[in-house]
C-alpha cells in the first residue's frame, strides 16, 4: 500500500481529508453530507463509546432510547432552542411512495400521504425528552432522572467534512432532571470533568475546561460548560459540551414536581454530549505525515505482527513463535493482529499499519528465529529496536504501550501550551492570529459588541472562559474597560 | 407498587400492553407509532445487543455505520425490494424551517428548501449499502465483506404495538458479500444457526428453524431462513430472518469482482437481522400474571435484596450482611441490586420486582440476622426457602440462576411442543386453529394459490418450512396433490 499522503505543513486540510479515507476510517456516501463509517473507523468509535458508557454508568446514569422524530409543535415549545436549531434540519412531510404511472420503474411521493403535522429528524432531543419527562415526574421522589442515549442526529449542513461536520452524526446525549439548581449545576460540572478525564486520559488530547460566552452557548442553556482542544494547524476544536439548562425546558413543557413540603416547583435540567466529531479531534491531534497515530487506550489493534519469510518452513517456524506471543499478550489483554496474508508484501503491510496508526509493529524474520529475537517498532517515534523474545517481552510491550499513551499526551500538551499566547492589545492579537494561530489569551469586557467586532474582523471567537482562572485583572483589548479574567480566543473548527 | 395487571387467560393482549408499561420497559411517545424505550427495558436490550455483538464478532463480522437516509433513486434500483418496502416509509422532502410571519411563535416548512431528490428514512439498508459496496469491491481479494450495523429503522405502520410493531425500531442488520453462491448460502445458514443458538440459550425461547415460502420471503431475497417462536396465546412470532439474496442486489447496483481467473462476476449476498421485536417475544414467552419473568442470562439485575427492619440498628446489621453477600456475588459476576429505599414498604418492593421479573429476590429481616439465614425466592416458581447465610450461599444462588435459565426454556418448549398439531385434512385444520391455536403441521402442495386460500379463509400463514425435515410424504390438505414435507401454519404476530 503506497501512502501518497499530503504533508501536513503543505496542506493540513487536504492531509486530513486524505488520511480519513486512506486509513479506512470513513468516506462520503450517496447522501449529501452523510458519511459511511467504515469498520476500522467504527472500531475506534466503539472503543470511545464503551469507555464513556462505563464512565456514565459508574456515575449513576442509565441508557434509554427516545424517538428519532420530533413533531414540529414540540419543537416550537422552547423558543430559543427552536431558534437555534430549527432552521436547518431534515423534515419528514409524507409517509408513502407509490408507483409513477408515467414511468413504470419509478416511484413518486404519494400526495395523499401528507402528514398533518411535519416531523423533524432530531437535531438534538431536549424537546421530545422533556415532553416525556413531563409524564414521569410528579414528586421529588421521581428525581433525579439521569439518562443518556446513544443516537444518530441530523443537522442539515451546507459544507461538510468527514467526522468534523456531517449532516448525520452519531453521538451520546445525556438529559438529566433535578430538584434543585445546585444539583443540576453540579451535574453539568461533573460531566464536563468526566469528558475532560476521558479526552485527556484515553484520547491523549489535552483540553481546556471553561464556560462559553453567551453568544456561543447552546440554544436554550443558561450556562454551557465545554472542553476545548487545539489542532496541529492552530485551530481550536470544541470536543464536548455540558449545559445547565436552568428551568427553561421544564417551563416550556410545564414539568413540575411536588417538593418535600408539597409545593410545586419547576424541575432543573442539564444536557450534554460528545459526538463522532471526537474522531476528527483524535486524527488531527496525533496524526503525522505517515498517517494516523492512535493512543494505545483506544487502538482496536494495539500490536500487529508481520512475518518475513521466503519458504513455507520459515513461515511455520514464525507461526510457532507468534502463537506463543499471542498467548502472552492475551493474558495481558493486549489486542493483537497477525497479518500472514500471502498476497501482500511486507512493505505494503508496513505502510498500511503506519497509515492506520497501530501503536506497535512487530516484525519476525528468519534471522529473528535464529537469534530468538523480534523487531519492535513504535508508531509515534518510528524507532525500531531488536529485543529478545523471552518472557520479559510481554511486560516490555505493555511498558511501551503505557509509555506511548503518556508520550502522546505530553507531546500534544507541549504543542498546545506553546500555542497559547497572552496579548494585551488588539494589534498583537491580530498579528499573533495571523502568524502563529492557536489560543489567544486576552482581556475582554464581557460585551457581545466586542465579541462580534473581533469575530467580524478576524474570524476568531471566544472558545471559552477558562475555569481554572487565575485572577488577573486587566483591560479589554478593544474597549479598554476593566476585565477580571483573560478568555481564550481562536479560529475554530 | 400495586400490580393491577390483567390476567393472561382473560385478555392476553391487554396483559401484554399493561405489562410493558407497568414493568417500566417502554411507552408510547408523542410521535405516532414511535416508542420510548425506558431505562429498564433498554438495559435488557443492551444485554441482548452485547451478547449478539460478541457472537457476530466471534464469527468474523465487523460493525460499521451507513447513512440514515436512502435517496429515492437508489431505492428504485432493486425492483422487488422497492416494491416490498417503498410503500410505507418516512419521506424527507425539505431541509429548512422558517418563522411563520402570520404567527410569531410558529415555524413553517420553508418552501425554498425543497430537496431535488427526496430521501427515504431507511426501512432497511440494502440499497445504500450495496451502492457503497460497489466502490469497495473490485477483486476476489476484497471478498468476503462481513459487516453488521446496529441502527434505527423506520417503517410507517398504521397499527402499532410496543416492541412488536412500531414505526421506528432498533435492530441489527448484517450485510455480507461473497465470491460464490455456496459461500453466501453458508453464511445465511450460519447466521440463522447463530440466532437459534442465541434465542434458545440466552432468551430461553424455543424456536423452529426453517425456510420461508415464496410469498413470505424478504422482498429481493432468493431464500429466507427464519427462526419462529410461539407465544402463550398460540400465535407465532418471527424472531429473526437471514436472507440469501443471490446476485439480485449485485445486479441492481452492478457490483462485480474479478475472480481468480480474471473474469468479472456479480457478487453473491446475504442480509440478516433481529430487532427490538425480540423484547416482545421475551415478555410474551416467559411473563406470567404477576409480571415479567426474565431468564437470568439476560436479566440486568439478577438478584435483588430487600431489607426488613424496624430500627436503624436492625438496618445496620442487615447492611453488614448485605456487604458480605455483595462481595461474594461480585466474584461470581452475578449482578445485585440492594433496595434500601426508605420511602417504600417491602410489599411495594416485592410487587415491583415481581413485575420486573428479577430472577432471585432475597429478603433479610431481624430473624434472619438472629439465625444467620436469608430468605430466597425464585421468580419463575415463586417458591421461597430459607437458607443458611454461609459460604455456600453464592454457589446456591449461582445454581438457582442456572437452573432457572434451563427451567424457563424447558417450560416454554413443553408448552410449544404441545401446541404443534399434525392435521391431514382442512376440516381439522380449521377446527384446531379455532380451538387450540399454535402451529399446525400439514402437507402443502407448494403453490401460492393454496397458501392464499388458507390465508384468506383462516388468517393462518405458512410460518416456515422446517429445516429438520423428516421425510414424510403425504397429500396437500387443500388440493390433494403430493407433498414431500409438512410445513408449519399459524396465526402470527
Amino acid at each position: 500500500m503506497s501512502k501518497n499522503l499530503s504533508k501536513r505543513n503543505q496542506d493540513y486540510s487536504k492531509w486530513y481529508n486524505e488520511l480519513v479515507v486512506k486509513a479506512d476510517l470513513a468516506e462520503n456516501s450517496a447522501v449529501r453530507g452523510c458519511m459511511v463509517i467504515k469498520p476500522y473507523g467504527f472500531a475506534i468509535w466503539e472503543k470511545i463509546q464503551s469507555q464513556l458508557d462505563l464512565m456514565f454508568k459508574e456515575t449513576g446514569h442509565q441508557n434509554a432510547y427516545f424517538p428519532l422524530f420530533v413533531p414540529k409543535s414540540l419543537f416550537e415549545a422552547e423558543e430559543k432552542n427552536a431558534e437555534g436549531f430549527a432552521k436547518e434540519c431534515a423534515i419528514v412531510t409524507h409517509y408513502r411512495l407509490k408507483n409513477d404511472n408515467t414511468n413504470k420503474n419509478k416511484l413518486i411521493v404519494d400526495p395523499d400521504s401528507k402528514l398533518e403535522e411535519e416531523l423533524i429528524v432530531r437535531p438534538t432531543s431536549e424537546a421530545i425528552i422533556w415532553n416525556t419527562y413531563k409524564k414521569w415526574i410528579q414528586s421529588y421522589r421521581d428525581l433525579p432522572i439521569k439518562i443518556n442515549q446513544w443516537a444518530n442526529v441530523v443537522r442539515w449542513e451546507m459544507r461538510t467534512r468527514l467526522f468534523l461536520r456531517t449532516s448525520e452524526f452519531l453521538w451520546q446525549e445525556g438529559h438529566t432532571a433535578h430538584e434543585s439548581k445546585d444539583e443540576a449545576i453540579d451535574e453539568a460540572r461533573l460531566i464536563n470533568n468526566l469528558y475532560a478525564n476521558f479526552i485527556e486520559n484515553y484520547m491523549a488530547i489535552p483540553i481546556i475546561q471553561g464556560l462559553k460566552s453567551e453568544s456561543e452557548r447552546f440554544a436554550g442553556a443558561v450556562e454551557t460548560f465545554c472542553v476545548e482542544a487545539l489542532m496541529q494547524d492552530g485551530k481550536a476544536l470544541q470536543a464536548g459540551t455540558s449545559h445547565f439548562l436552568g428551568q427553561n425546558f421544564a417551563k416550556a413543557f410545564d414539568v413540575r414536581f411536588a417538593n418535600k413540603k408539597g409545593n410545586l416547583e419547576h424541575v432543573w435540567a442539564t444536557s450534554w454530549g460528545v459526538s463522532t466529531r471526537l474522531m476528527g479531534a483524535l486524527i488531527m491531534t496525533h496524526g503525522d505525515d505517515n498517517g494516523l497515530v492512535l493512543p494505545p487506550n483506544l487502538a482496536p489493534i494495539q500490536v500487529v505482527i508481520v512475518p518475513i519469510y521466503k519458504s513455507r518452513s520459515e513461515l511455520e517456524l514464525i507461526n510457532k513463535v507468534v502463537n506463543k506471543i499471542s498467548e502472552g499478550l492475551k493474558v495481558k489483554e493486549i489486542s493483537l493482529k497477525y497479518d500472514d496474508r500471502e498476497n501482500f508484501k511486507p512493505g505494503y503491510k508496513f505502510n498500511e499499519y503506519e497509515l492506520k496508526g497501530i501503536p506497535i509493529r512487530i516484525v519476525i524474520g528468519p534471522k529473528d528465529i535464529e537469534n530468538n529475537t523480534v523487531e519492535i517498532s513504535r508508531r509515534d517515534t518510528l524507532i525500531k529496536s531488536t529485543v529478545s523474545n523471552d518472557d520479559k517481552l510481554f511486560s516490555k510491550i505493555e511498558e511501551i504501550l503505557n509509555d506511548m499513551q503518556l508520550a502522546l499526551f505530553k507531546k500534544a500538551k507541549s504543542f498546545r501550551d506553546n500555542l497559547i499566547t497572552e496579548v494585551d492589545d488588539y494589534g498583537s492579537f491580530k498579528k499573533i492570529l495571523k502568524t502563529k494561530g492557536g489560543f489567544i489569551s486576552a482581556h475582554w469586557d464581557g460585551s457581545l459588541k466586542t465579541e462580534e467586532k473581533i469575530k467580524n474582523e478576524t474570524k476568531a471567537t471566544i472558545r471559552c472562559i477558562p475555569i481554572d482562572k487565575i485572577s488577573d485583572k486587566g483591560k479589554c483589548i478593544i474597549s479598554g474597560k476593566p476585565s477580571s479574567q483573560r478568555v481564550l480566543f481562536a479560529i475554530s473548527y
